[in-house]
This record gives C-alpha cells, sequence and structure tokens, in this order.
C-alpha cells in the first residue's frame, strides 16, 4: 500500500534499483525550521504535544525528501513514563535531578499503563501516518534497555557513564531488577506503537559500545533479545547498537530485520562480522557531511559500492550533528536517489 | 642489567614465567599520595618540576609494585613546546584558549628545539632512572599526532571532537600540515626521551576510534607509521589506540614491539585481528575494578588464561579511573604476580 515501500523492500532482503536513505535525528538541529520551533517550544513540550511531534517528524520529508520518516520523540520518554523524572537543560542534555542508586530507587519504577503515559506517542504515530498518506513508512524507536540505565543511573550524558557502570559491577542485583523493568516497558511500549501504526520499529543501544563483550551480553543483549523475540513477530525491526562491532555475529542470528552500523566498521568488516546475509544499515561519518559537496557524493558512490545495492540501507553512523549544511545533507540524498549501480 | 626485565622480555616476545603487569596512569587521583601532591601543586607544575615528576612516577611503584614505571607527564606538553598556549582547568581538563583554526595559526606553531623545551622531562627521565637503580624499566610517552591535533583544534576535551574533524575535512591541507608539524616535533622529542634511559616508548592514538579506518589511514596512521618508522630503530615500542581495533592488522606489521588492546576487543578477536604473532597488551574494563576483590582475581586469571602468558602484558584497556579502592588496584597487581599457568 506504501507508494515508497524501499525501505521495507530492503528490510525483507528484497532486489531493489537502489538501496533506501534516511538519516538518524532527520528532524534535528541542522534545520532551520526546527530550530524555530525549538526556541518556541522545550523539549519535552515537543515531544508531548502530538501536533508538534508530527510537524517535526514531517520537516525533513517536506525538505530533503528522504525514503522513510521517523517519529520525533526521544528514547528518554519511556524513563518519564516509569516515574522517574527527566528533564532536558539547555548546554547539558538529559538531566535526571534524582538518578538511581539504590534499591529503594528501584522499588519507585514503574512499569506503567502504555495508553495512559505513552499516549501523547500513540496519538502522534496515528496524526503524522494521516499526514504521510502511505507516501512513506513510519519508524518508531525505543532506546536499549543498557542505554537507559546509562542515563537513569549516571543522571545525564557522559563519556565513560561510569556511574551507571559501578552501579551494574558492585551492585549487579539492582540493575538486573531496573534492566528488567525497563525491558518489559519497552515491550509493552513497542507493541503499542506498532498497533498505533509504524511501519517498523529500531532500537539504539547508543550505549552498548562502552562495554566488554561478556559484559555487553550480560548488561544489554540478555535484555535487548527478549524485546526482539516479541517485537520481530509483529513488525520489521531494526537494532543499531553503535560501537558494538564484537557482538554483530550474534545480532545477525537474532531475528532482527537490519542491523545499524556505525562508521569505524567498513563495509567489507560490517558484512564479514554480520554473516554476509542480513540488510545492514548505515555508516556514513556524521563528521564527513562537512566535506564539499562533490567529496560527499563520490564517498556515498563508494560506500554504496562497498556494501551494495540490496540487502543495504543508507544512514549516517550516528545522529546527524548540528553545524551540517542543509545543502550538504541535500547532496547525501540525493546521491542515493541518483544512484546507477554498475 | 634490570632487576625485573619482564617487560623488556614480554615485549621481545620471549617466553616468561607469568606476564608483566603495569598500569595506564597509575600514578594517578586514586592513589591518596597523588590528591596531597595534586591539592599543592597545579598540573603544569608537576609535570615541569623534575624533582616532582620522578617523584609522582614512584608513587605506585613504591605503593602497589607494578613490573614497569611510566614516566608522569602529558601528552599536551608537546603542543605546549610547539607555541600552543595549554592550561589544565579543574572540572573541565585540558584547555587552549587559542585552539588552531586557520593557515595564519599554523604559522605560528614551531618544531622547537627539544632540549630547551621539554628539558624538565629529559631532566625527570634521569632522575627517576636514578631512583628506580635498575629495578624495573621505564616507560616514556607521547600522544599521536592525530590525537594532539584533537585538542590543538577542538581547544578541549570533546565526545565527538566535532571541531578537530571539521578541520580535517573541510580543510584537509591546513590538517595536514599541522600533523606534519606534531609528527616531526615527536620525532625529535622521543629520540631525546630514549637518549635521556627511557627503557620503552608507548604511543598514545586516544581519539583514533573517532575516526573511520580510512580517515584513520589518512589522519592517523600515516603520521604514527612515520614515528614508528623512527623510533623502533632506538627502543621498544608500544602503540594503544583506543578504538581501533579495525586497524590492528596493519599496526601489527608496522614494527612496533606490541599493541595495546582497549576492552571492547576479547583476547580472541585481538589476537585474531593482529595477526597471532606480536605481543598484546591490555585490556582490563577500568570500571571492572569497582567489582568485588574475588571477582577481579577471578577475571584477571581469565583474561591471563584468555591471552596466554606469553607475548602479553598485562595493563587495562584505558586509563585508571579516580574511584577505583587502592585495595582493588592492588588486588589486580597481586593476581598477575600469583598467576600460576595452567
Amino acid at each position: 500500500m506504501l507508494k515508497n515501500d524501499l525501505l521495507i523492500r530492503a528490510l525483507k532482503g528484497e532486489v531493489v534499483s537502489r538501496p533506501p536513505v534516511w538519516i538518524m535525528r532527520q528532524a534535528g538541529r541542522y534545520l532551520p525550521e526546527f530550530m524555530k520551533l525549538k526556541n518556541k517550544y522545550d523539549f519535552f513540550t515537543r515531544c508531548q504535544t502530538p501536533e508538534l511531534a508530527t510537524k517535526i517528524t514531517l520537516l525533513p520529508i517536506n525538505q530533503i525528501g528522504p525514503d522513510a520518516a521517523i517519529l520525533f520523540s526521544d528514547i528518554l520518554v519511556v524513563l518519564q513514563a516509569m516515574n522517574l523524572k527527566v528533564e532536558m537543560k539547555d548546554g547539558i542534555g538529559p538531566w535526571i535531578p534524582n538518578p538511581i542508586k539504590n534499591k529503594k530507587d528501584i522499588k519507585n519504577i514503574i512499569i506503567p499503563n502504555i495508553k495512559e503515559k505513552l499516549g501523547y506517542v500513540l496519538e502522534a504515530i496515528k496524526m503524522t501516518q494521516n499526514e504521510l498518506n502511505q507516501s512513506i513508512p513510519l519508524i518508531g524507536f525505543a532506546g536499549s534497555p543498557w542505554t537507559l540505565l546509562c542515563y537513569a543511573v549516571q543522571g545525564q550524558g557522559s563519556k565513560t557513564f561510569d556511574k551507571a557502570k559501578a552501579l551494574c559491577f558492585e551492585q549487579p542485583e539492582i540493575a538486573h531488577q531496573l534492566l528488567q523493568k525497563i525491558t518489559d516497558t519497552t515491550i509493552l511500549y513497542l507493541k503499542e506503537k506498532v498497533t498505533s501504526g509504524v511501519n517498523a520499529i529500531q532500537l539504539f543501544d547508543s550505549w552498548g559500545g562502552l562495554l566488554s563483550p561478556s559484559d555487553y551480553d550480560t548488561f544489554s543483549w540478555f535484555y535487548l533479545q527478549q524485546i526482539i523475540n516479541e517485537i520481530k513477530k509483529i513488525s520489521p525491526t531494526i537494532v543499531f547498537a553503535k560501537g558494538c562491532w564484537f557482538a554483530l555475529n550474534k545480532m545477525s542470528k537474532s531475528g532482527v530485520s537490519a542491523l545499524g552500523i556505525d562508521w569505524t566498521c567498513s563495509a567489507q568488516n560490517s558484512r564479514y562480522l554480520s554473516g554476509g546475509n542480513i540488510t545492514l544499515q548505515g555508516n556514513f561519518d556524521p563528521s564527513r557531511l562537512l566535506s564539499p559537496i562533490p567529496e560527499i557524493k563520490k564517498q556515498v558512490t563508494q560506500m554504496i559500492n562497498e556494501f551494495g545495492k540490496d540487502k543495504y540501507i543508507v544512514n549516517l553512523g550516528h545522529g546527524i550533528l548540528p553545524n551540517i549544511p542543509v545543502s550538504h545533507v541535500q547532496a547525501f540524498i540525493d546521491s542515493v536517489k541518483q544512484y546507477q549501480s554498475k
């Protein structure tokens, strides 16, 4: 029914004329129209007002024309719904005034009624789908339990998330209780998102790469796999675990439709590590969009040649940076659309 | 002549009874004696006063007993010597008031007379060697040209070093001029360090892992290889490039004696990626030293079993964190000393 179903076909591994393209954080600060709304409404007002979330989701669709929309929201709305106060501070980013430290803190964390606590997301999905009118697919997303624990315990962004890791290594039973509660909530949340109409799900494990392979299994993958087991039955699912090249092989066997790849993993290494048969998504270095436009075009073509046009979704290797000129983003998208396989 | 030459023998690939052990940042903030000196003297006073640098270098040798000393200093003294003002701000870290932005800024960067500008480092080496009295080897170090460029351009620490990458991608010719000047200076600096008496050299490429494999070749490895070509002739050399698992194979063929490994690379992957024949150093997750002592002992033994006792130097996968109890560090060191191969 979708007019442009390239993303869905790539997720199924079908042969396509060119790979689909979308951009992580495509409705982001590099867009002047986004900045106007950012200056007018605070972060969580934008997330919690379906009309605003819809409007923001559609900005890049109208302006730069990717092959998929991704609902404007934030991974941290899940923690808010679980009874943890989360603020967004200018110049700092996410800010949790009372981060989780002990057993008592865990007791206050609830598994919420999704429709009650996150109904605004479900409403935004319906509103966005109505606007998109089957033109392109809409992606919904959630953070991995490990990545949400990082914020819930650290209380803010961090280079090392040392406090979060300290909780895991000093009081593992508390960490596991929290991870399981987040997992259970995320499964309920994503099921509702699919019911509300998203066409695909992406799971973000932004901080998985801070863990050793064996700690990754214990504190991240064990919970991601639970989510995948439930969601793969109802929706195509993409896992993007930044820095987790070491886990690509295991992930490729988990039942997901595609794996996101960061830019430190070459196309050749990505295909090798993921077993060669699963759809991959990535992995242009976001900073490389600062290169002159002819260089961007050259590198995008080379990237598609290296990954291959099939079983491949063009994207960045992480979210787009605020300082990228819109014309460079446009060149990135257009290079994919103009791609001619050799 | 060294009473304990385990490190040197491991760097040569010789068979040893147990692997040597030292810790990156072993003279660091986790040591109460270090904190006393930190509160009394500012950062660069500690670096630039040979008596203080010597005293700090020896603190962990006397207290926890590793198999090698590493001279207390900082990678940024090289930038200072090159005519760039570098400060150390409490709560912020390195601070460059006038970061490099353009061609004119590059012109002000000099290749210094090492004895004149960094004589205090050379004096500290002689003083430390006098105190060590051939008990254990002394390691000298330098940052990679790319990692120094990161600070020189960004002006401070960063998660993404986006300004540094922007310079490389927008004005590559300026980046390459700066990288070459840093390379030339580093070669002169390390030659003088070896002449002054260090027993081994470690090169830190702390931010190499922010680059894609092809940009890593262009902006980091091209310059590291120049340094290695000169220094391998006069000293055993270790390269530690954090996050650069993708470059281990190339590095293993560069003429270095050993490669440092971060904790995201399992022993098996490390041996595979580095070709199986070069000495490896690493890779305990620094946060894992927060685990209870019995768990640390178990994991250290397992790590040595996995890497193998030969062609192996026990270390962390990055610098030690300030919040690690000294007793846990002691347990780490002792576990290695008590290691019995199966």
